[in-house]
């Protein structure tokens, strides 16, 4: 089996995180079930890849670079029937009009679950204080 | 061994929320390390049992009933070294003049760190904007 294809559902949600920072949303979105429910807690959640792809998309294009940096995360289940959760800091870097890279950081704890090979439940826990903040002084 | 007795990392912090829902907070205490980190994210870390006293005994004291939902909750390590990771509703009841009871809902993800059969970290995940409406409207 190439190490490229998830064997677990820690490795799928790894990378699902590794293609957003990649800056590859299509491919990140392959990883997401039709059904998926995208629970952005502090904003409520959307359904289907569409709808995600509409939410994050334009955000994602507001930065030159993402890096989700997990620390803990644990993994139960299998591909078929399971669940991730982490927690990671999730940074955002635009490029001021001085030529600085101005970093937007949100601290999450993230809950997965997998089925059929696929992420069913995509939710974030967050405060949404900050990202709030940036959107004003940046919009 | 009585099933009173944590055994895992999992049980010890299973055992902390039934002791807070039970209004047993100096019980619940007990459980954490004398260096202990409460870190509640939107607001920042305190440190120590004594700290985690003075934050909680006053919120905690301004209602009737305390319920922690645990959905989602992992584990991996021993008593001597291990990490918890969970997802909860805690629900605060207070009752109104009305005499009905008023609920605030806070959706909540949790981090856990066990360290020689207590918890060394305790980590809160959550958005402080329906805490902070409930606090002004009840203030």
């Amino acid at each position: 089996m190439s190490t490229d294809v998830p064997s677990t559902p820690g490795e799928i949600v790894s990378t699902f995180v590794r293609r957003l920072e990649s800056g590859l949303l299509t491919e990140a979105l392959e990883l997401l079930a039709p059904d998926c429910v995208y629970d952005n807690v502090p904003f409520g959640p959307i359904q289907g890849p569409e709808a995600v792809r509409a939410t994050l998309a334009p955000f994602l294009a507001a930065f030159d670079t993402v890096e989700w940096r997990v620390a803990h995360q644990l993994e139960s289940g299998s591909l078929a029937s399971g669940t991730v959760l982490h927690e990671r800091l999730d940074r955002f870097g635009a490029t001021a009009p001085d030529g600085a890279t101005e970093w937007l950081e949100l601290a999450v704890a993230g809950v997965f679950e997998v089925r059929d090979h696929r992420i069913s439940l995509w939710r974030d826990y967050f405060d949404r204080a900050p990202l709030l903040d940036w959107m004003a002084s940046h919009g």
